[in-house]
């Protein structure tokens, strides 16, 4: 499944209208499966800084094929990946809020999302992904 | 003025519309008047290489407060402004698309068109400037 | 069609022989759709400036949909594509010898050879773009 | 001793082989010993972030002259290389699975392994090591 502007637009829907019920502001990207940028928005009001941070969130789910929480602990002095986070020239981001969205058990693309706490900014992912799966559980793909 | 994520989508519905009917495949952003991003959409199939180009038109034009295509020219061997594009880390594009967006001449904003020929992104970059001209000219802005 | 790392192989050692028939020593790069590196080989006295070169060819083809030649006289001063070399931090390659590989005229991945001059840096990436031509052409593609 | 790409190969074909008995997928680099890239693969599925970490890790382990396994302690907060991944442009890997290709007593090249944990990586590094070793060792070798 390859990832349609239409569909990116309808995920960055999603996760704006979750930003919006918890009032807070974010920005949010979704990247394909190569890593590379399909849409963005800025909420209004949302952290400049936050622009990088979800669009690397978003790359670094699919090129480290992790939800950047997992990151978090392992990234930490003395955990299993620390240092990741300055290879790729700084694009890998250990902070929560990246998620890769999965079709037919192969990642497909990724969300990521910046500008409010690390949970806020998962909950706000999570509203998507959870859309995204109900776009694309179809009977063919429950058999798989 | 501040261009609100509203405002953005609009402005890339327009550019989107105006690409459709021309049969391409656009890359478009749009900035504020810092030149932070706002709202970036790849439309589908169009070039990678064009979201580094569509952000960095759009910056451009207001990090130098001219339409990008004013550089072409100004930016060959001789011309005012040759070696533009390789300051600010290559953040300055000198291909046209790049347009500055203007609310009671101040440069608010600014959009970026990349993905097809230089006369094609503009097209499509000034479908969006006519939209935002038609959405801010009211009674009250003609008396400023 | 994913590029698979035996086809990227293949694809390298078609290349590899081209060059040594032609007694030259090349920098040879497979890139995916996303433009990210599936393989690279560089050859004994091969030029240490070819590995970038080679890879960002190979991106490059992928990422503006083209053959790295058609930028040549494209990006000269005057050219409609003059300045797109500084954009997309200095990926974008216009030299010749990076073209697309496609399969039912969708771009799947691309090839960047660099070494020797654009021409037989060209003849070498054709040899392996043959090669994979070869190896695509099946009853089932040739319907599409 | 200067590795050929002949040799770069027969040491990717070790690792990967190494890496399919153990079920798991691997971006693995081959340089030289001046750090240059002589050959790279990504085993299908490997991580794209695994690109840049296999490609630094191989460059650290020839600059700094150490296994990259031998930074994970000394890179803590507090250890004697604190730090240091942030110097050389982010090129200097913390992560397990950079080691140094030794011939007579003198390093003269490297190989880094990404894709999966620290521990699998230097596992699959050292696959390729051992028969680097066992390519090298002669009687004429023996007498240096």
């Amino acid at each position: 499944m390859i990832i349609s502007l239409r569909t990116a637009k309808a995920l960055l829907e999603a996760a704006e209208k979750q930003a919006m019920t918890m009032g807070i502001s974010e920005d949010i990207a979704i990247v394909d499966e190569g890593g590379n940028l399909i849409a963005f928005h800025r909420m209004d009001n949302a952290k400049i800084a936050g622009i990088d941070i979800a669009v690397n969130k978003a790359w670094t789910s699919v090129a480290l094929q992790v939800p950047t929480a997992n990151l978090v602990s392992a990234a930490l002095p003395g955990g299993p990946s620390f240092g990741i986070n300055t290879t790729n020239q700084g694009r890998i981001v250990i902070l929560g809020g990246g998620i890769p969205l999965i079709y037919n058990k192969r990642i497909v693309g990724g969300i990521g999302v910046s500008g409010a706490t690390s949970a806020q900014d998962i909950e706000v992912a999570n509203a998507a992904v959870r859309f995204f799966e109900s776009m694309t559980i179809t009977p063919a793909n429950t058999n798989n």
